[in-house]
């Protein structure tokens, strides 16, 4: 079974894609994990092991995919 | 059935997100398509009227997922 790991920090205008994306994935291949850095800051370490610069990203069998759905800066002001 | 639209233009980054995530979703859910806009220009509009700003990026139930950064759609036209 393949592992796919989503890294995210809670940003609420992320959350819900993230979890339509998290839920696309075919679980007959996929073990899917989801974890919070911000409320895991244990795992940080391992997030940038696996190469993530930014949140929200997906690392799927060791490849990292930062994923930017649309938060421009004008829609945080 | 549910649509995942992946649009890509062929560059390295685009065909490794390609491989993993087109093939990690989940097909019992989803209907996946994958078009190469620098092949098929015809559907540059749809892409953008989809919220599609660059490539690759994956349309899941028409949300927008722009995944890492590869060609910025301008550059298709």
């Amino acid at each position: 079974m393949r592992t796919a790991i989503f890294y995210h920090a809670g940003c609420p205008v992320c959350l819900g894609a993230e979890q339509m994306l998290a839920d696309g994935i075919d679980r007959s291949k996929y073990r899917v994990e989801v974890v919070h850095l911000g409320e895991h800051a244990d795992r940080v370490a391992e997030a940038e092991a696996a190469g993530v610069k930014s949140v929200p990203a997906l690392v799927l069998n060791d490849q990292v995919f930062h994923i930017n759905f649309g938060a421009s800066i004008d829609a945080l002001k």
